[in-house]
C-alpha cells in the first residue's frame, strides 16, 4: 500500500514509517519539523539526539535496504496539503501530525492559539485533499483516550445506544477532555464524523492511551534511529518521565494523590495497532472507534511498579507526591472498553518488570545528557 | 451594565446593541465587517442597505438620545481582543462574532478554513481576554440547535444524567451537526466547557433556532437602523427567504421533501432572550444552556404559512420542491426542550398570519432590490 504518513518525524510517527515500510508499504513521512522547534522554543530537547528526517530515511535504508521518502512540508497550508495528496495518492494516511502536548497547550494563551488553529487546520486540510484527490483513502486519525475525560461509568469504544426519554439513539459517547489539546481531539473527532457523513470518507479514529518505550524491532541496537524520547513535563508521558527521573535519582513526581488512572501501552503495540487498522479499513462512510491500549494503571502504580523495576537494577528510587499544577479528578472510576483490537488480533506486549528495566537501560546510556531542570516545569492549569 | 456586543454590526448583533442601550445598558458594538465583505464577495448583499456602524450609532443617537460606541476591529486577532477587554472591562459580553452561514461554510475548502480559524479563534480568543482582564465577565455565547442535530429522539437543554451499563454521569447530551458551520459551535460549546471548568468563567450558550423578521421595538420606522437582511440562499434563513419570494412572486424553494424541522423565534424573541440571560447571569463555573426557539415548524409548514399569508396581501405563491442541495433527514423525529426561557420570563412572539403580513409588507416596500439570482445558489453539501 501506498501509505502517508503525517507527523512522521514524531516519537510515534517516524517508529511507524519504519515498521510499515518494512512491512513492504510505500511509505512517506511528511512533517514541518514542528515538535522540534517547539521543543527548543521551551528548551526541553528529547533524551536522544535525532538526525533529520533526510538523515534518518537514509539510514533506515542503510541497515533495512528499504526506503521511506522525507517530505517536509507544512499540513496546516491548505495548498501544500492539496499539492503532496494529488502527487502521492495514498492508499492510506496515518495523521500524527499535531501539537501533541497537554501542558503545551495549557502554558499561554500563544500555545493555545498554535495547538487549535496547528491541529484543526491540518485536519481540516488533510480531510479536504483526501476528498478532491483520493476519496476511497482510509484515513488512521490519532486521537486520545483523553477525549472520553473520566466519567463516572463505564466508556464504549467511541459509540453507544443512547437511550432517553423511552427512545433510542446511536450516537458518539458524550466526551469531556481535560486539556486544551485534548478538547482539540474532541473537536477533530467531531470535523471527521461530520465529514464521513457527508463525502462517505473511510475513517478510523484510535484513541490512544499515554504510550511509554522507545525500541521497536527496527530500531533496535540502532540508537540513531529512535523516537524523539521526551522525559520533560511539557512534552515527556508520564511513564517516560518516571524511567528517566528514577535513572537520574530524580523522585518520581506524582501529582497530588496519584490516583489518576489511565489505559496505557508499550510503543510496539501502537505499531501493532495500526498496522491491524491498516490491514483491515473502515467501511466507506463509516468512523470507526477503538480504544488503543492495553492495561490501565493509576499513576501511584506505575511509580511503584518503576521503583520495583529499579530496585532490581540497583537504584534507590524515591516517589514524591507533588501540588497537581493540573485541575482533574486524582481518584476516580475507570472502566473503559478496549476489545476492539483485540478482535482485529493485537497480542499486547504487557508492562512487566523486564519491560520497565529495558527500557530504564537504554535511558542510563544517555544519562549523562539527562537534565534536571526538565522534570518540573509546573505549568498551570488554572 | 457594560455590555460588549461581539458582531455588533449583524443580523442580531446590531438589533441587539440598540436593544440593551435603550434599557440603560453602555454598549459598545464590535464588528470587522467580515459578514459585510462575505456578502459582496459571493454578490449576495442584503435586502435593505445598511449604513456603517459609526453611521448606525449616530442615527440611534439621533432617534434615541443613547449612545452606542463602534468599535472596528478583528477578534481573531489575540492582541486587538485582549486590548479590547482590558479597555472596556465590561460585565458581559454577547458573542455573535462568527461567520454565521451553513451554507457559506460548505461552499468550497477555503470558506470552511476561514468558518473554522475565524469562528474558533473569536471564541478562543474572547475566553482568554475575559480570563485575563474580567474573570467575573458573564459570557453569553450564541450557539444553535444545529449542534443537536435531528436525534431519533427528545433534545434536553444541553445537560442530560448519562446512564451507561448501570452507572449515571451528568453530561453534554451527543450532538451532531448538518454543516461545518454548526459543527464549529459543537466546538465552541466543547472549548467554552472545558475553559468553565478550567477557570470558573460564567457562560449561558444559546442553542438558538433560526431567526425570522426584520423589525424590532428600537427601529421601528426607520428603514436605516434595520438589520443586515438577507434573503439569499447562504446567509439568509429560510423564513427569511420564503417572505422574500413570496412579494418577488417566486415559487418557494422547499428543499426535497420538506418534513425538515426545526425551532423558530421571531427576532424580537432573541432580545428578549439574549435580555433575560443578562438579567440573570450564569454561576461562576457553570455552563448554563437554553435551547432558544419558541415554535417548531417544518419547512412545509413554513411554505404553507407564508402562501396563506400572501393570499391574505393579494399575492399567489407557488409552492415548489427542488432537489435538496444539503444531506439531511427530510422526515424526522424533533422534539427539544425549551422551557428554560420560559421559565425567566419570556413571552413568546409566536409567527401568527399578522407577523408574516406584517414582514411581508415592509419587504414589499423594498421590491426594487430583490434580485431573483440570489434565491438559489446550490451549495452542494456532497
Amino acid at each position: 500500500m501506498r501509505v502517508l504518513i503525517l507527523g512522521g518525524d514524531g516519537y510515534l510517527g517516524w517508529p511507524t514509517a519504519m515498521h510499515l515500510s518494512s512491512r513492504g508499504h510505500e511509505v512517506a513521512a511528511v512533517d514541518n519539523y514542528l515538535r522540534r522547534r517547539l521543543a527548543r522554543e521551551e528548551d526541553v530537547e528529547p533524551l536522544v539526539d535525532c538526525p533529520n528526517l533526510h538523515e534518518r530515511c537514509r539510514m533506515w535504508n542503510t541497515i533495512s535496504g528499504k526506503e521511506i521518502q522525507p517530505i517536509i512540508t507544512d499540513l496546516a497550508d491548505r495548498s501544500a496539503c492539496s499539492d503532496l495528496f494529488e502527487s502521492f495518492k495514498p492508499d492510506a494516511v496515518i495523521h500524527y501530525a499535531e501539537q501533541p502536548s497537554a501542558p503545551y497547550s495549557m502554558l499561554r494563551h500563544e500555545s493555545a492559539s498554535l495547538t487549535l488553529h496547528n491541529n484543526l487546520g491540518a485536519t481540516a486540510n488533510m480531510i479536504f485533499a483526501v476528498k478532491d484527490h483520493c476519496p476511497d483513502c482510509h484515513i488512521i486519525k490519532l486521537g486520545t483516550m483523553g477525549e472520553y475525560g473520566t466519567p463516572n461509568c463505564d466508556i464504549p469504544e467511541g459509540w453507544f445506544d443512547l437511550e432517553y426519554q423511552g427512545r433510542t439513539q446511536r450516537s458518539l459517547f458524550p466526551r469531556q477532555a481535560g486539556s486544551l489539546y485534548h478538547t482539540t481531539k474532541i473537536m477533530d473527532t467531531d470535523m471527521l464524523w461530520f465529514y464521513v457523513r457527508m463525502w462517505n470518507l473511510r475513517v478510523t479514529d484510535l484513541m490512544q492511551g499515554p504510550v511509554y518505550g522507545l525500541e521497536t524491532d527496527e530500531n533496535s541496537g540502532h540508537e540513531a534511529l529512535y523516537p524523539c524520547f521526551a522525559y520533560d513535563e511539557i512534552f515527556g508521558t508520564v511513564l517516560n518521565r518516571f524511567c528517566v527521573q528514577a535513572v537520574a535519582g530524580y523522585p518520581l513526581t506524582v501529582y497530588g494523590k496519584g490516583g489518576q488512572t489511565r489505559g496505557y501501552l508499550n510503543i510496539k503495540d501502537t505499531l501493532n495497532c495500526i498496522e491491524l487498522a491498516l490491514n483491515s479499513p473502515a467501511d466507506s462512510g463509516e468512523l470507526r472507534i477503538f480504544n488503543q491500549f492495553t492495561e490501565t494503571f493509576s499513576v501511584n502504580e506505575l511509580a511503584e511498579r518503576v521503583q520495583a523495576a529499579g530496585r532490581d537494577m540497583g537504584l534507590d528510587v524515591v516517589i514524591e507526591s507533588v501540588p497537581n499544577p493540573r485541575k482533574e479528578a486524582e481518584d476516580h472510576y475507570y472502566n473503559p472498553a478496549h476489545t476492539g483490537l483485540i478482535d482485529l488480533g493485537l497480542e499486547p506486549n504487557l508492562l512487566t518488570s523486564e519491560t520497565l528495566v529495558g527500557i530504564m537501560d537504554l535511558i542510563a546510556r544517555q544519562r549523562d545528557r539527562i537534565r534536571h531542570d526538565r522534570f518540573v516545569r509546573s505549568v498551570q492549569w488554572s
